[in-house]
């Protein structure tokens, strides 16, 4: 399959916002977080600028000085469920770590949220990478990085397992016959692994996608490989054009090196773009937005990436702590870029405080600057599309009025839907049943 | 609090029906266990019969000789939030067990789930009863009847303990000051017991509901105990108003002997009703469905009573067979009721296979005859209100329709939902946040 003509757009559902002031806004709903009104009204906006999907992110252990959009939110299965009743086209992706729930649970919920949808799943492998949560689920500690990949690719392989419980025709329902089920098309899956055993079958039947999309946001080297073997979407952090090409390269390499089509496999970075009248206009809407942080989110922000470290202690403008041993088993490609920055640069405390407080990102000008970077990062293989998160309240509508009309205009974005599925609206194949590829390789035999 | 003077009501929401075979009825649509729109007419019929509630059962084990509404079934929480974005009034409970489960993960899914309805959330707290159930959860066995409801207890005082985390005045959310989050409000568990330790706090503020509602299901002697103690509402089986009046009497006596107030726990046989024109019409009815089941029916619904043990490997007209060591560790109550009657009637296995194929029921005739019976269980003590199931296409809208109007103007069932939350339909009062009491405690004193 060539490589799509397409932009990729995925929207991020979010509440109160992803900085942590931006809840201070005028315009920002502060109870936005768990209200499905404010979650229809994104769903049906991305919905009407034919986004491929909306996306939800997750966490699971927070503190009181945590971030206001970690603090309060809807759990994804949940929120996404519920936004299947009330959309048709538009894919539903949630977030849900393999570190802390239960194949055969997961597998269901995923199966259900697809039939319920009718084909629009897609499921966020993540692997949770904040060393306390394990407080909230029973255990002393959290596994150490490379073994939660570990633990990630059997977890999935169990998953997709159980997906392939029912081949296409198991489900008979014949009334006349009196047969529901035909035992030789539903399999028991018996995996007896080093750290998961499960027998099934599953309790419903194949999904109308076969499996949900597979999504992965790992960064790290260990990520990196786990992405490009397993994931069919990346949801990657890109802070530069360069950084995007760097890591697209990458994966796509490393995909083809475990023998799949790169082109089944999308890269689409996150991005936070601020659309205005005029390019002046935007920045002025940018500067509104960074008046809201304070040096404070921007430690906060260093906490929770360095296992959640007290930043308070340091002086602000001597050079950087020394903390590399600390970032280490936490999320490790968010502490090693911030470190590499401190190097290059010599940065202060404070100077990276400010940096990470509001990121600017390359998204900020008129419509039609916008869908000039968004085109250049397409057409120079920075991004086969995006993950859009809204900086400022009513700027998905902005984006999807202003910017995506010129998309359109320049045959980078679709005009209409190309499917019913979310499968279809990205180009990936279907993945054959295990049991019907054996079947049919067999009876060619 | 008085005894409410109105049936409780709830609908069992379910696709192929509850019987092996009533899947085979003309009218039953063989794809409606995985079909939202289904179910969303379902419960559009059931809230516009002013229902107090949708129920959704749920088992996590099949084989291939399992029944066909096991077989392939909607994972609950996600149905219900799908539900809830197309309804408004109606409770939504579902079923989970603790026993395959995170609390950490069941209290968010919940809490969740009473966001997005507005406050409509229920909770069927399930401790598993097929022994082949733990193959699928990575676990070499099921634990014994005992420790299940040992872990259940705990479980539930984790999960309402998380439901607690975030008092009212927590989420300050003050644009002014900058305050998003009082820490006083905001609460860690510290849990630590004998099966579960839990740090917390919840990332979900304080639901609608304060906790949703407690459903129970147990019928065992432990399983009563535990309702008692902690449910709100038990879902019972009462084959005849005699069983039903000895249930409640005695699950009502245990209530008040830990301390509780009677008329804030509701008891609700599940019931099969079939509405017909008239007593004979209504019987014709019963005879169409009890046409659709064959002995095998019988075998298999005993086989999954007792373990999965084959039954059909006995002769049929030689006396049931021995089996007491079986069942006592599976679902004891059912065990024990099938044991009972096999000694007083001395019954042959085909005798017993018969009576569990096709369940009558006491409410079979008209409209009028229907009310009668539930109006008589009612007044007579053998239930606070009713779990519909509906054996027959057509049912529930029959009962919709017909029934529902006598009970009203019978002064029995609300002509209007009293209020937007599912506790205030059954005038059940809101639990008090534990953190709120003690500083209200602490004030007085």
């Amino acid at each position: 399959m060539a490589k799509s003509p397409h932009i990729k757009l995925g929207f991020i559902l979010h509440g109160v916002g992803r900085t942590w002031n931006d809840w201070r806004h005028p315009d920002r709903d502060v109870n936005a977080s768990t209200s499905l009104s404010h979650y229809q009204q994104q769903a049906a906006t991305a919905e009407r600028g034919k986004f491929d999907f909306l996306f939800v992110a997750d966490s699971l252990s927070i503190t009181e000085k945590s971030s206001p959009h970690y603090l309060n939110r809807f759990e994804p299965i949940t929120i996404l469920s519920a936004l299947a009743a009330t959309t048709s086209r538009i894919g539903l992706v949630g977030t849900l770590t393999v570190s802390y729930s239960e194949p055969f649970n997961v597998a269901r919920q995923f199966a259900s949220l697809d039939h319920l949808s009718g084909g629009r799943a897609g499921w966020n492998v993540v692997t949770s990478w904040l060393g306390d949560t394990a407080a909230n689920f029973s255990k002393t500690e959290h596994p150490a990085h490379a073994t939660r990949y570990k633990i990630a690719a059997e977890y999935l392989d169990v998953v997709k397992g159980l997906w392939d419980s029912w081949e296409d025709g198991a489900h008979v329902a014949d009334k006349e016959s009196g047969q529901f089920v035909d035992p030789d098309r539903l399999h028991r899956l018996d995996h007896q692994g080093e750290f998961f055993q499960v027998r099934g079958p599953l309790n419903i039947k194949r999904t109308p996608q076969g499996q949900p999309v597979i999504f992965q946001a790992g960064a790290s080297e260990d990520g990196r490989s786990f992405a490009a073997r397993h994931a069919e979407v990346i949801f990657t952090h890109a802070p530069t054009k360069e950084e995007g090409q760097s890591y697209v390269a990458d994966v796509k390499a490393r995909a083809r090196g475990f023998g799949r089509d790169p082109d089944q496999l999308f890269v689409l970075p996150g991005i936070a773009p601020i659309v205005g009248d005029s390019d002046e206009d935007a920045e002025a809407r940018y500067r509104e937005l960074a008046a809201l942080e304070s040096i404070d989110t921007g430690l906060g922000f260093l906490s929770r990436t360095f296992n959640d470290h007290d930043f308070r202690q340091y002086d602000l403008d001597s050079p950087f702590p020394d903390v590399a041993h600390i970032g280490l088993d936490s999320q490790q490609s968010g502490t090693l870029r911030i470190l590499a920055e401190v190097r290059a640069e010599n940065l202060t405390l404070r100077q990276v405080a400010e940096r990470l407080a509001t990121p600017r990102g390359a998204f900020v000008g008129s419509p039609e600057t916008v869908a000039d970077q968004l085109q250049q990062w397409f057409e120079e293989g920075a991004a086969d599309g995006f993950v859009i998160f809204e900086p400022l309240p009513g700027q998905l509508e902005l984006f999807v009025e202003k910017v995506v009309p010129i998309l359109q205009a320049r045959g980078l974005f679709r005009a209409e839907y190309e499917g019913t599925t979310f499968r279809a609206h990205l180009g990936l194949s279907e993945p054959e049943n295990r049991h019907a590829a054996a079947r049919r390789a067999q009876s060619a035999a």
